[in-house]
């Protein structure tokens, strides 16, 4: 188990996509591009997605179900928006299969089921979602509309990794309408604000806010907010975008309100969305050489029991202690599961639950019985310690609080000494030969130069900070004026 | 609103459609069967969820997430499974659009960019399971597996309604895997009465258990358990369904375990599934001419609240009184609502809660904080009574309790008196063409018999009740011999 894990230090990449399987979260399937993804990973994204949605659902919004497809007519309809996703999207043509004249036992699409006009699986629902809004649309009564959906899209990628980008994937998307532009940037940065605090407090991951520039900015977006994430291998990751559409699509569909005067004005539109790429960003924070490492507030359960007998008695004195102190945990909120698999040694198992990330894990024994004692491990430190049984509910307790501060410290403390200002081009690039992470250098604010930097190291400008002081300096590599630093780095 | 909507007697299935729209449930997209859930339908749809999900996991099941695309070379692998689905699916050919040279600002597919095999959207999920499950097992260590999906899935429908039968529809699909034909037998049954559970404490509808006759079992399926409800006219709508799948998808997939012994042998497997379609059993219960009549166990909000004032200053005393009230439900479990919305006056209000089905309502107007009491009015009975404030919360318990009860009893009596023995050809069409319901015949147990008797009066065998008495009989077509009777209906 853990010890067949390639470490960090000897081949990041490989590490990963190694652990993404061996930890049981993800697979690839045999549709190019696909993943499956397992139960101990799909309860990672059950979690994620209750905090999400009760937090979406205590700022107003609701959820809704829009279909998959989009008529590709109506997929044109925004140019940018078109444009941005023609290039990698599945088109389904026909609504039949046929068997095959020509083999036996096999089928062929049916000629005569050609669909009249393609459909586009969509890779992003803002042009259906757009086209019903404008029926729903009439008055400022009707607004703001503040709807969420979650869902599947597809976005056909040529290199794909488990979580971090596949063709197919889980994510939600919020779309909201709403009477003025004020209205609906102040919604762009509350939902990017909801991200942030959710990666913070939940998935233990610090993350800048920013906002991306005009060529990293979302299709068809005026703004586009996003959270940045930073990895152990030094490389970013963009883990939450939230855009301020303008009046783009209200243009598109020709979707205007009557104001309280009778005016027709087009509505102004927000989106913003997180996707299973979470869990990709989840893993590579706080994991280690020896696997997962879960944020309590995120794992599927908090606390494993394993039992160790020789007897099928001592088996059973154990599991009447092991049964009482779950019922003590549970009635403190804290999840729980007994690992009482004949199939399996203690050994495997203990492997196993390092391997998958279980915060703390519990072991008892025949002589723990005697001395009322358990062993307790504590996955992210390694640490172990012999408490007595009856301070097994109090010291989870505060353990598991621990460990999720612990955790974020450790990613905050790693991702701040990872921001290095430069302020010319050669320390930029020696830099990212060298230490990776963030450089935050002055940038003259064009598109250009943004391309010139990523054509000779690679790095993109990740985001223009929120909280970015002005200050005045010349361009990392052009020399001409700017009055603030941007934050460039590699990206996933 | 509600005086808008036609009444079942003059227009059944017309009810039902401007229901459903009215009611903001659902409404169809521009995508040709496809519909938009809108937040109210799928806020009832979560609820649903919610509650079935429970009852899964409680069961020992657990979720996980497989592919939305199925190879075509997988698509064909279990015979009768491609069979029956290849005629209605829809086909992914291309994965990119370009600009259409011909015209300017259009799309169209690329002709490069032609999938090497087709891939179609599925339908239902056996086969891309049991293609991953082949890689799962080997040993009985490995066995049962049980998991379900929440997931789209999309059946080229040629007509289609609302909830009843769409292109695309949401369900959950579970897929088991086990060592013994016995325990896959049971898994089937078990989560048959699983819906039979949820249909009848959640959705207040009763609902017979069976087995399906052979040609109306599951493509691929041994056995088909499913639950069979009826509608209010007459109609009867088969509401989940559970497969026994023998090893049909296991020799498709060659998925072999070794036992204990070391001997290999192929897996047996079940599915089983509910949908929105659920969405219309539920809808087409309860509702009368006035709208939706919502079980509360299901209900978005259980409690609806309208103030009725005339000066700012009333609303806002009604207004903390109501916070006081909805405070004190919410302590008791009960989900409730405040309609302050000043853009609408009361009686447009009533008509909309009326319209979507809240099971109780409450008034408060400036009469009421004089004599602290409340007008309270249940949507089922469409009764009104003026109580006490202090009471609002034990009555309200009290009632939505009864409400639940008092749908559920009202469909039972329904759908009792609505089963009628029959024993011969003339008075099972002079039945079909007057009082419609479940007809309970003998029938001959071929499927010659089964495909005449639905040419001729559009009846098909709904379910082989489980509970089943053996009574020696003839065929009330053939008149051959026949040891029980079979329920017939005309079906959604």
């Amino acid at each position: 188990m853990g010890k067949n894990l390639t470490s960090r230090a000897e081949d990041y990449s490989k590490w990963y996509n190694e652990l993404v399987v061996k930890a049981d979260l993800a697979e690839n399937s045999a549709v190019r591009g696909c993943m499956v993804i397992k139960p101990y990973g799909y309860a990672i994204w059950e979690k994620m997605q209750a905090e999400l949605d009760r937090m979406f659902k205590e700022t107003g919004h609701q959820n809704a179900y829009f279909p998959l497809f989009v008529p590709k007519s109506l997929f044109e309809a925004e140019e940018k928006n078109a444009e941005g996703f023609a290039k990698e999207c599945a088109v389904v043509t026909h609504y039949r299969l046929e068997n095959d004249p020509d083999n036996v036992g096999k089928l062929r699409v049916d000629p005569k089921a050609k669909l009249e006009e393609e459909l586009v699986v969509r890779p992003t629902s803002e042009v259906i979602i757009w086209n019903t809004y404008k029926n729903w649309i009439q008055s400022y009564r009707d607004l703001p509309i503040l709807i969420n959906q979650w869902a599947n899209v597809v976005r056909w990628e040529m290199r794909t990794r488990l979580f971090l980008r596949t063709a197919e994937f889980l994510w939600q998307e919020g779309h909201t309408a709403h009477a003025t532009k004020e209205e609906a940037v102040k919604e762009a940065e509350l939902m990017n604000d909801i991200y942030a605090e959710f990666a913070e407090q939940f998935m233990a991951i610090p993350v800048i806010k920013g906002v991306k520039t005009e060529s990293e900015r979302f299709a068809g977006a005026v703004e586009t907010y996003c959270i940045e994430a930073l990895m152990q291998d030094g490389k970013a990751l963009q883990a939450g975008t939230s855009h301020f559409l303008g009046q783009n699509f209200a243009k598109a569909f020709d979707v205007k309100y009557a104001n309280k005067e009778g005016t027709l004005d087009y509505v102004w539109a927000t989106s913003w969305g997180v996707s299973t790429r979470l869990m990709g960003a989840l893993i590579m924070t706080h994991s280690d050489d020896r696997g997962l490492v879960l944020p309590p507030n995120l794992a599927p359960y908090q606390v494993i029991f394993v039992p160790i007998y020789k007897s099928e008695e001592q088996l059973k004195a154990i599991s009447e202690k092991v049964s009482e102190f779950m019922q003590q945990l549970r009635a403190q909120g804290i999840s729980c599961k007994y690992d009482d698999r004949t199939t399996h040694r203690p050994g495997a198992k203990f492997a196993q639950h390092e391997l998958q990330g279980v915060p703390l894990r519990i072991a008892i024994g025949p002589k723990d019985l005697e001395n009322n004692t358990v062993e307790l491990a504590r996955r992210d430190t390694l640490t172990k310690e012999i408490i007595q049984m009856e301070d097994i509910t109090g010291i989870s307790k505060e353990l598991l609080s621990d460990i999720q501060e612990t955790l974020y410290k450790k990613a905050l403390t790693f991702r701040d000494t990872h921001i290095t200002e430069v302020d010319n081009f050669q320390d930029f690039k020696d830099l990212l030969e060298t230490k990776t992470g963030f450089i935050s250098a002055h940038w003259d604010g064009t598109p250009e130069t943004e391309q010139k930097i990523k054509e000779l190291t690679k790095a993109t400008i990740r985001c223009i900070p929120m909280d970015n002081k002005k200050e005045n300096g010349s361009c990392v590599y052009s020399g001409k004026p700017s009055n603030q630093r941007v934050l460039f780095a590699k990206a996933y």
